[in-house]
């Protein structure tokens, strides 16, 4: 660990800089929990005020500490909290938390005061935490650098998992959650403001730390994704999972998200698109953040999608059967001699296929479950089991089916969860450690995430993530990122477009461009067959509704026509028109496209998906970040409404999917290459067809400079 | 109530066959419980053994009784169970639950002792509950025949709501469910294998129960849909909502039901159509069921979608705007005024618009929620409000926060729901009668369930359901509507299904049927303009797969060599030859579809969305019961994912969707009136355009019957 995230996770001394006597305050909180929790360093509580605090003795100012500390918590808010910062720089303390709030969230005076212990802070190599935040603990080193009141409601214990969050207030909900399931925790953070220390530094950090399992991460903006790419693939090299939660997902969350922090809104399907990218599995909110841990943690794989179900009620069997389809888990076919075994041990009344209905007869026969389990755990179809018990009160013994059940998670080698809405029923279950939910359904999303999240990281361990996608941010200077932003940019010509796509090797339509009607019908006649006639404006991109597409042109007259036409029509609109393009009409069994744009944050971002006039409103695409693969192209295609189409129905043959997905390649290279100087791509229609793929129409956004170069007017 | 039905919810003697000294085996815990829960009538306890049962006198037989008892609780089993029956039958006893299971859902021999009991019942009038059935339990007269372990855990408190399931583990899990939220039940009964009274009867039964303000059901079989409607329809005369999960939804799921219960598995989505028909809300499972309660009992009404979030968390505000979106809630934004006067009561750093974030703030002014939860109250664009609490712990006043909510509950008139996942600070809200969920998503799920809802009754209430159209499979009787479904089908001939189309008023493509190639030709002048040149055939419904279409022919040459090419294919086929049709080749803005099949419990389902030739693969389309209104139709396909292309897009006009609606209704109309005589009606493509829709192909398959009066070989 480098030394100053050494510093705020395990420092020798800690300073408390507004501290308190009284343990609910906040700044007597952290003081309170590192007495109690095994701090083994030497805490110096700040207090003009007090001779002592909490049994400590303590100091007017910074400057009257015995020894610099190696971190500062800065409880005072305010200008005191500046001059804090200050103070600490100048007497060499490696890392500050500050706590108050009131700074860059609260309005330009703040952010002001937040800018200036950030300039202070960076100029003596002092690294800030905050403001606004909630603080850190890491129960390893004992250092709970934190006033979350859930350490009073929930106490620590050590353990596998590590919390890093933007908001305290996620951070504290996923620890008791976390801890509600049995699970201990060896860091909870939250960084608030990230006026320096992100979420994703952090991450890294963790991701160092050989006891930490599983890292769970609440992000609102994300300014450092190559950061974040580095700790995910430090975590991937030594087996942790890790998930995020990136809130602000919809218009309405990212205006939330703006009005909290003032992040930056992220396109969220770019956001999408690096997190699966570097094998980050994304959910929704703070219980799903906390959802799979129990099974991640037990270090299961899942040789499939394949369930079983066994329950004690045959309409949970239905409905557990109903959920896993949902979730995308099949239910396992049990083999002739399991359900022949089964039947031996259930009463005749049972269902012995899947679902297995145990019937109320576990009511007089305690063994059922112990019976069913190691029948069913043996069946090679069986990838994982969940055994749902909607009813357990009086008179069954469930202690005895918690201990069946960790009998099948320590032996199986297979992943098991136990569905039990009351607490009674999923005390014993979660006393033997095994992963126990309210509902099946929660359950089945569990399990449904372990499969999908183990998938991703086997793919991504053969074919590992291009980590330049993640480079632009942090490559280039702000000044000049900004700079290159406000450059204006230009439309280049269809048919220079066309020509920049054709030298990166993109496969495009045989067209030529015409100044004449006389050129038009020559290019008509060497193309040879029907044409298609455009007019070629940077000011008219959407050609077909201004009556500048004509197709399917095949004799002279009216090639000749329609250029007149054309023309004409720009003239009247008062369009530029850089030629008339003439290109052979290309036929295909779908028309898709290939789009791509410059993301501020991610670089350069490719959509790929179906084509056509309605490409916007009926949007079935896959969004990837460049560089990327072509396999990764083709799984994504795979995952398009029209994939069916694709693989071909009703006697048609397979389009050329590899065709389209080395576009999608070619044009994301094309993109990574410029280096930002290319802003977008819009390739629609591109023609696919069994023996390949060409685009048929293609328009670039750049910028001015390279505009320029290519003779287009700005 | 029918007479039965009172001998089944309140009857004034009850007799228990197999009554058992000990309150917890399955004879004596009914005893036990309407002993202690207030059931005012007279208890007969039949046992041999035993002079006297939990303190009252016990007698040896049926016979032995000094009156005949209303309602027999039969819990002996096999073939004793059935002797029970017989002697209830004979004794003229009015109704009888059959507890044992061991019946209909164990094989064969099970099955012919269920149908023994069946038919001993109905010849005497006796009414039966199950066999294999938990039982019933209606806490307003005390009579809890029900041997459920859960009023041991969670004792019974009457309130405002039924449950109503095949499942005894299902109403077991809602009761308890809902008890934890505080809620009273009055109504929870389980009926098993249904061989007599089902979950619809019983559903009408409640909801003519006075006191009873909410009713949940759960179904896996369905067979008697006229009178679910019926029950449906007597409930929201009373403003009663009704929701239900019919499980077996998925393919797996269907499997599970039928080797739980033998039961039909309808066709998922007509069991959707005839839900949403009634106006009864559909969930998942039974943590579903039981979630919206809290919010229905409330008997709040939503202005619309618009949702308020207060939080003592900016993550939190982030969070549940995107969970809001995902539900198609949107944000409120709230009035200058509301802004200026949340400004004025919140910390300068908060956040004044929706969400509205109170800030850490909280801790230190307790008095935060209650200052703010008015100002949004007042503001008209707030139609409800999420009060999300992460983090409450030590130092937070939560009594107060409780009544602060409680008091905008009472008074605002609009709906109000807590998330807080810690029980702590969930208990005094759910005291205070506020409703209450473990986290923003599931009362967000609740809230868009509760609009949604009041949106579907406020539709019915303007349009009620026709019931026709559950009424074929009570209409019927068994025998023939099996006779009827055994009777051979065929295919009418595209001519033959057109001109029975046109017939009942659908408009269908202009064309000619023709025998020669001359007639084709002379067809082709006749309808003027190119034409498309079909061969008809029962035997070949795909014809474009087969060459059997030529599209755009527009002279005599081409006309008469695409008849005797296709004449040629089906010969060489060996498929019969109906004639050619000659049809105009009509353009239109999209090709929809139209389709019908008759449902074996539902009778006429209309299906009508996007067509063409991919129909199938892409499918988008809705699903509704016959007859429907053209309204009815018009609001389903703003569901479809083409919507947007219907209301036109890109400078293309809006289709006449009223057009194609009025064609969904027409078919939906000649299915119904031919009573399951036509099986399926297919069109496809229907040609939709601005002014207009017409069938340009269409397929009728229909009874042997049926088909011979239109000519056609069977």
């Amino acid at each position: 660990m480098e030394p100053t995230l050494q510093a705020l996770l395990a420092p020798r001394s800690i300073a408390v800089i507004g501290a308190s006597d009284h343990i609910h305050k906040i700044g007597g909180r952290p003081i309170h929990y590192m007495l109690n929790h095994g701090y083994a360093g030497t805490l110096f509580p700040v207090n003009p005020q007090r001779d002592s605090i909490q049994g400590l003795p303590a100091y007017p100012s910074l400057d009257a500490l015995p020894a610099v500390p190696e971190l500062a918590i800065i409880v005072v808010a305010g200008d005191a909290a500046v001059q804090a910062v200050r103070d600490c720089a100048r007497l060499g303390v490696a890392a500050a938390i500050v706590i108050a709030s009131g700074f860059g969230e609260a309005g330009p005076e703040g952010k002001r005061q937040q800018d200036e212990m950030v300039r202070v802070a960076a100029a003596a190599g002092l690294r800030l935490v905050g403001p606004n935040s909630q603080g850190l603990a890491n129960f390893g080193s004992g250092t709970i650098a934190s006033f979350s009141t859930m350490f009073i409601e929930v106490p620590p214990r050590d353990g596998p998992v590590a919390v890093v969050s933007q908001s305290g207030g996620v951070s504290a909900m996923v620890y008791g959650l976390l801890r509600g399931q049995g699970i201990g925790v060896r860091h909870m953070h939250a960084t608030g403001n990230e006026a320096d220390i992100t979420v994703s530094e952090l991450a890294l950090a963790v991701a160092h730390d050989e006891d930490v399992r599983l890292i769970l991460l609440y992000l609102e903006s994300l300014t450092d994704p190559a950061v974040l790419a580095l700790a995910a693939a430090t975590a991937r090299a030594r087996g942790v999972p890790m998930v995020a939660v990136k809130a602000g997902r919809t218009g309405a969350g990212q205006r939330a998200a703006a009005s909290h922090t003032g992040a930056i809104a992220n396109e969220d399907r770019a956001v999408d698109a690096f997190l699966r990218h570097h094998g980050i599995w994304r959910v929704d909110d703070a219980h799903a953040l906390a959802r799979c841990a129990p099974l991640y943690l037990r270090g299961w794989r899942a040789g499939g999608r394949r369930l079983v179900v066994v329950s004690n009620s045959g309409a949970s069997c239905v409905m557990a059967a109903d959920a896993a389809d949902a979730r995308g888990l099949s239910m396992a076919a049990l083999s002739d001699a399991t359900q022949a075994a089964l039947a031996e041990r259930l009463p005749g009344f049972a269902a012995t296929a899947n679902p297995v209905d145990v019937t109320a007869a576990l009511l007089t026969n305690s063994a059922l479950f112990g019976d069913v389990l190691p029948v069913v755990a043996q069946d090679p179809s069986t990838d994982m089991v969940l055994l749902d018990i909607p009813v357990a009160g009086m008179g069954y013994d469930v202690e005895r089916f918690a201990r069946d059940a960790a009998s099948f998670a320590d032996t199986a080698g297979k992943p098991i969860a136990v569905a039990a809405w009351q607490d009674l029923v999923a005390a014993p279950f979660r006393a033997a450690d095994v992963p126990t939910y309210d509902s099946a359904a929660d359950a089945l999303s569990a399990f449904s995430q372990l499969v999908s999240h183990q998938a991703l990281l086997d793919r991504i361990r053969t074919e590992p993530p291009a980590m330049a996608s993640a480079a632009p941010s942090s490559s280039e200077s702000a000044p000049r990122k900004a700079l290159r932003e406000e450059l204006a940019t230009a439309t280049l010509s269809e048919a220079a477009s066309l020509a920049r796509l054709a030298e990166a090797g993109v496969p495009v339509v045989a067209h030529r461009l015409c100044q004449t009607a006389d050129e038009a019908v020559a290019a008509w006649r060497e193309l040879g067959g029907p044409v298609a006639v455009k007019a070629s404006s940077p000011q008219v991109p959407h050609k077909s509704e201004h009556g500048l597409v004509a197709l399917h042109c095949d004799d002279a007259d009216t090639v000749a026509q329609a250029f007149d036409r054309q023309t004409a029509i720009l003239a009247a609109m008062g369009a530029d028109c850089e030629g008339v393009v003439v290109a052979r009409m290309t036929r295909g069994q779908r028309e898709c496209m290939v789009g791509a744009h410059w993301d501020p944050v991610f670089g350069p971002v490719v959509v790929v998906g179906d084509g056509g006039k309605y490409v916007e409103v009926l949007n079935d695409s896959a969004v990837l970040l460049a560089p990327c693969s072509e396999d990764a192209v083709v799984r994504e295609l795979a995952g398009l409404r029209i994939a069916p189409l694709l693989r071909g129905v009703r006697g048609e043959p397979a389009v050329d999917m590899a065709a389209l997905a080395r576009i999608a390649v070619l044009v994301g290279r094309l993109m990574h290459d410029a280096g930002g100087a290319i802003r977008a791509i819009d390739l629609n229609p591109v023609m696919l067809s069994a023996d390949g793929a060409v685009v048929v129409d293609g328009l670039m956004e750049v910028s001015a400079e390279l505009a320029l170069e290519h003779g287009a007017r700005v």
